[in-house]
C-alpha cells in the first residue's frame, strides 16, 4: 500500500509546524510529506524582524525556529525556492514552478495545507506615485529584513518615516529610534494602533511623542519622492512634506489567497480561508488551512476576522498535524489578544473594542482606571491605564485595553481567559490574582477596572 | 432615630476597608463607625516590611496607605492605642483596654467587624530556649519592621540567620542580602516555600544557594544562644550552630482569635473564624469577619483554609463595608494564589500541589515543562520552569507553580483564572494569550505546559 500523500504550500510557522506534528504522529512508511515554500527560509520568526532590524537580535539565523536542513532530518521532503502556483482540487494535485529554472511540476495529494501566509499591504504605484522608489521597504520576510538592514547601511541615511502606526509600524519606529535615525510616523488614521478605542490611541501616540517621535495623524500618503540619484528623499502628505533616507511600509498584511481563491476555495469578508474547527477548510475533507492565509474565529464577536500572528499559526499547524496524524484536536478560536510595546512603552489588547462592540449589536458600559503595577511605594512602580467594556444586561466581560510601561502588556492575559470563559466583570472583581509588593498593589489594576466596570453597570 | 453603630476590632486592611466603605454608601446621621487599634498604625502593608528593612523602600509612612488623620477626616472615630479584650455577644457590645492609662470600656454595637489580623507563630520558650533574646525578631507589623532596623544598625551585625523558608523567610532573606550581611536559612522541612510542591521547592534552594544564601533544610533549631552581653550569638540546630548577629523569625502568622473564640464564635480548622460567600460570620447576623483571622473558601478544594494576604484582606472589606453599608457584594473564595521573589528569582502557585489534591480525594496528572518567558532570541529571555497539576477523569485544571526569572511570578494569573473558571487544560492550550517576541516566546510557557498536561491525561 502506498503512503498517503500530505503536501504543505508555504513553509513558515503554520505550515511546517503541521508538517512536523504530523510526522510525528505517522511515520515515512504511512505518510509521506512534500513541502513548498517559495523563499529560502523555513518556520521564522517574522515578528522578531524590528527587533534585527533595530539591532536588539542578531539575524536572521536567530529568527529561524526550525531550519530546512532540520525539517529534512525529519523526513519532511521540502522544496525551497519553489512556489505553488496552481490548487487542482478535481484532480487533487498541485502545480508548482521552480523559482531557479522556472520549470513546472504537479504533485499529487490526499491533504494539502494551504499555509501561503499573507503579504504586506501596499499601495498602488497609481495612488501614491513613487511608492517602489528605492529605499522604501516593506517588514513581512527575513529578505525585507536583510533589505532595510542594508538600507541602514547606506551612507547618509538618518532620517526614517514609517507610513503606519499599527503593531509593525510601531515597532518599527523603535527600532529605527534604536538606530539613532530621526523617526516620523505617518498614518491616515486619527490616532495609532488602530486595534485600540481612539481614547487609548491617543496615549499611545503622546508617549510616541515623548520619545521624540514625530507624528503626522490623519493624512494620507500622497507621494514619495526620489532624489537625483533614484532613492527616496521625501514622503508626502496631504499636509506636509517629510524629508526621508529610508521609508519602511507598516500598513499591516493580507492574507494572501490568490491561490485558493483561483481553485474556489472559500474565502470570508477580510480575505482569507474559512476553516472549521479542526482548521479543515469549510466544505472540502482533505484540504486544511491556518496562519495567516486563514481567517479566525471571534469567540467574542461571534464572527471571523484576520489575526496574522504567529502564536494563532503555531496552533493552527498544531491541529493541522495532529488531525492528518490521526488523532483529534481543534482551535476554538480567538478572543483577540496582541501585545506590543515601543520603547518602554507597552500596550496589550483582548477582546472588542468600543466599535466592534457595537458592529456586533452589543451595548456596553465602559471604565477607565489608572493604577501601578507595583505596590505604590515600590521601587519601579510605573502608571497603566486599564480600559474594560462589559456587555449591559448580562454584565459579560468584552474586552480590555491596557496602555502603561512594565507589566502592563502581559495582564492582558487575565481578561483573555475571562472573555474565553464567558465571566462577568462583577466575577471579575474578586479573582485571585497573585499579591506581593514587587509584582502588584493589593488590587491588581485589573481588577480595579472590573470593580469600576461592574459599578458602571449598576447605574 | 439613633444611627446605626459600626464597630470595628483592627485597624489594618480588612477593618478600615471595611470603614471606609461603609462610611462610603451611609453618611453619619445614618451610621456611626467606631474603629479599635490596639497600635498607631492604621491600613498598612506588612507586606512591605521585607523591602524596607532590605532598604527597598522608605518606611514606615510609605507603607501606610491611609493614616489615622485620614480615616478620621472621613468621619470613623478611630481610637489607636485600644485594644479589644471582650466581645459580648448578647448584650452586643465589645470591651476595651487603653494601652496607655489601662481603663477598660463597653461599646455597643449593631454590627462588628472582626479584623483582628494575625499573630506570627513564634516557638515556645520551654521548645527552644533563648528564643526571646536580645536580636531575634519577628516580621508582622511596623513597629517589628522599626526593630529590625534598629537591630541592624547596632555595631558589628553581620550575619542573619532567617529560622522559616516561607514567602516571609525568603524575602527577609533577600532583605538581609541586600543589607549586605551574611545570611544563613534554616528550616525543619526539607526544601523552602512549603505551598510548593517539593520538586518545584528544589529550584527555590538551588537559586537561593547560587545567591550565596546558605541554607540549612530538614532541621529543627533547638536553641538560641546568646552571648555575655545578652544579645544573640547563634542558632543552634539538630545539626549545627549558626553564628547570629541578628535572627529573624518567619515561620508564618497564625489567624488571632482568641476574642472570637472566648465569644463562641465559629472557627475552622485552621483556627480562623468561618465566615459565608457575605463574610458575615457563620451563623451570626451582624457579625462579621475578614483579613488574616478569617479562613477563606477555596474553589479548588471545596474547604477553607487560612491566607493571610493583604489582598484578600482588602477584598474581604470591601464586602464587609458594602454590606453593612446596604448594598450586596460577596467573596466567593479564593484558588490559593501566590507570588514572590528573592532577589532575581520569581516564584508564583496557584491552586492545589500534589498533596493537597491528594488530601483533597483527586487522582490527577502532572508535567513540569521549561520555557523562555520571551522568544528565545529576544534579550534577557530567561528560563523559567512550570509544573501544572490536572484531574484525570474530567481534565480539570488543579494547578500550577512556576519558578523562574522575569516574567515568571505573575504568569500564574492566567492559570489562577483559569481554575476560577473550571477550564480544562485541554481549552488551556489554545488559549489566545498574549504573544510579542519582548513578552512571550509563540508557545507561552503556560500553553506549553498545558499541552505536556493534556498529553499526558491522554495516556
Amino acid at each position: 500500500m502506498a503512503a498517503t500523500r500530505m503536501v504543505v504550500i508555504g513553509g513558515d510557522a503554520a505550515g511546517m509546524t503541521a508538517a512536523s506534528q504530523a510526522r510525528r504522529r505517522k511515520g515515512p512508511d504511512e505518510l509521506s510529506i512534500v513541502a513548498f515554500e517559495r523563499g529560502r527560509y523555513t518556520s521564522y520568526s517574522a515578528c522578531g524582524i524590528p527587533y534585527w532590524t533595530g539591532g536588539e537580535v542578531d539575524g536572521p539565523d536567530a529568527l529561524v525556529a526550525r531550519t530546512p536542513a532540520e525539517h529534512r532530518e525529519r523526513g519532511i521532503d521540502l522544496r525551497l525556492g519553489t512556489e505553488a502556483v496552481e490548487i487542482d482540487l478535481d484532480r487533487r494535485r498541485v502545480r508548482t514552478r521552480a523559482v531557479g529554472d522556472g520549470t513546472y511540476e504537479w504533485t499529487g495529494f490526499d491533504h494539502l495545507v494551504v499555509a501561503t501566509g499573507a503579504v504586506p499591504r501596499r499601495p498602488a504605484a497609481e495612488d501614491v506615485p513613487g511608492i517602489d522608489t528605492d529605499g522604501v521597504y516593506g517588514v513581512q520576510t527575513l529578505d525585507d529584513g536583510e533589505a532595510v538592514l542594508d538600507g541602514l547601511g547606506r551612507d547618509g541615511v538618518r532620517r526614517a518615516v514609517v507610513v503606519g502606526a499599527g503593531y509593525i509600524g510601531v515597532e518599527m519606529a523603535e527600532a529605527m529610534l534604536r538606530r539613532g535615525l530621526d523617526v516620523t510616523v505617518v498614518d491616515r488614521a486619527d490616532q495609532p494602533m488602530g486595534t485600540l478605542d481612539p481614547d487609548m490611541g491617543a496615549l499611545v501616540r503622546e508617549a510616541m511623542e515623548g520619545m521624540g517621535i514625530a507624528v503626522e495623524f490623519g493624512a494620507a500618503v500622497r507621494e514619495i519622492r526620489a532624489g537625483d540619484d533614484g532613492r527616496v528623499r521625501a514622503v508626502v502628505t496631504d499636509r506636509a512634506e517629510h524629508p526621508a533616507d529610508i521609508v519602511i511600509l507598516g500598513l499591516g498584511v493580507a492574507p494572501d489567497t490568490r491561490l485558493a481563491r483561483e481553485a474556489g476555495l472559500p474565502l470570508g469578508e477580510h480575505g482569507g480561508l474559512l476553516t472549521d474547527f479542526s482548521q479543515r477548510v469549510r466544505g472540502h475533507d482533505g484540504i486544511w488551512a491556518g496562519g495567516d492565509c486563514a481567517e479566525v474565529f471571534n469567540l467574542v464577536s461571534g464572527d471571523t476576522e484576520h489575526v496574522p500572528l504567529g502564536t494563532h499559526a503555531n496552533k493552527h499547524g498544531l491541529v493541522i498535524g495532529t488531525n492528518i496524524g490521526g488523532g483529534y484536536a481543534t482551535f476554538p478560536g480567538v478572543v483577540g489578544t496582541a501585545v506590543s510595546k515601543v520603547c518602554e512603552l507597552e500596550i496589550g489588547r483582548t477582546g472588542l473594542t468600543e466599535s466592534r462592540a457595537t458592529a456586533a449589536g452589543l451595548r456596553y458600559a465602559t471604565a477607565t482606571i489608572e493604577s501601578t503595577g507595583r505596590a505604590g511605594y515600590y521601587p519601579g512602580a510605573a502608571l497603566m491605564t486599564v480600559k474594560m467594556i462589559a456587555e449591559l444586561g448580562s454584565g459579560r466581560l468584552l474586552g480590555v485595553q491596557i496602555v502603561g510601561r512594565e507589566g502592563a502588556g502581559k495582564r492582558v492575559d487575565v481578561a483573555a481567559v475571562a472573555l474565553t470563559a464567558g465571566m462577568t466583570v462583577e466575577r471579575m472583581t474578586s479573582l485571585d490574582l497573585g499579591y506581593a509588593p514587587p509584582f502588584s498593589p493589593v488590587w491588581d489594576p485589573v481588577l480595579v477596572a472590573a470593580r469600576k466596570t461592574a459599578g458602571k453597570l449598576r447605574e
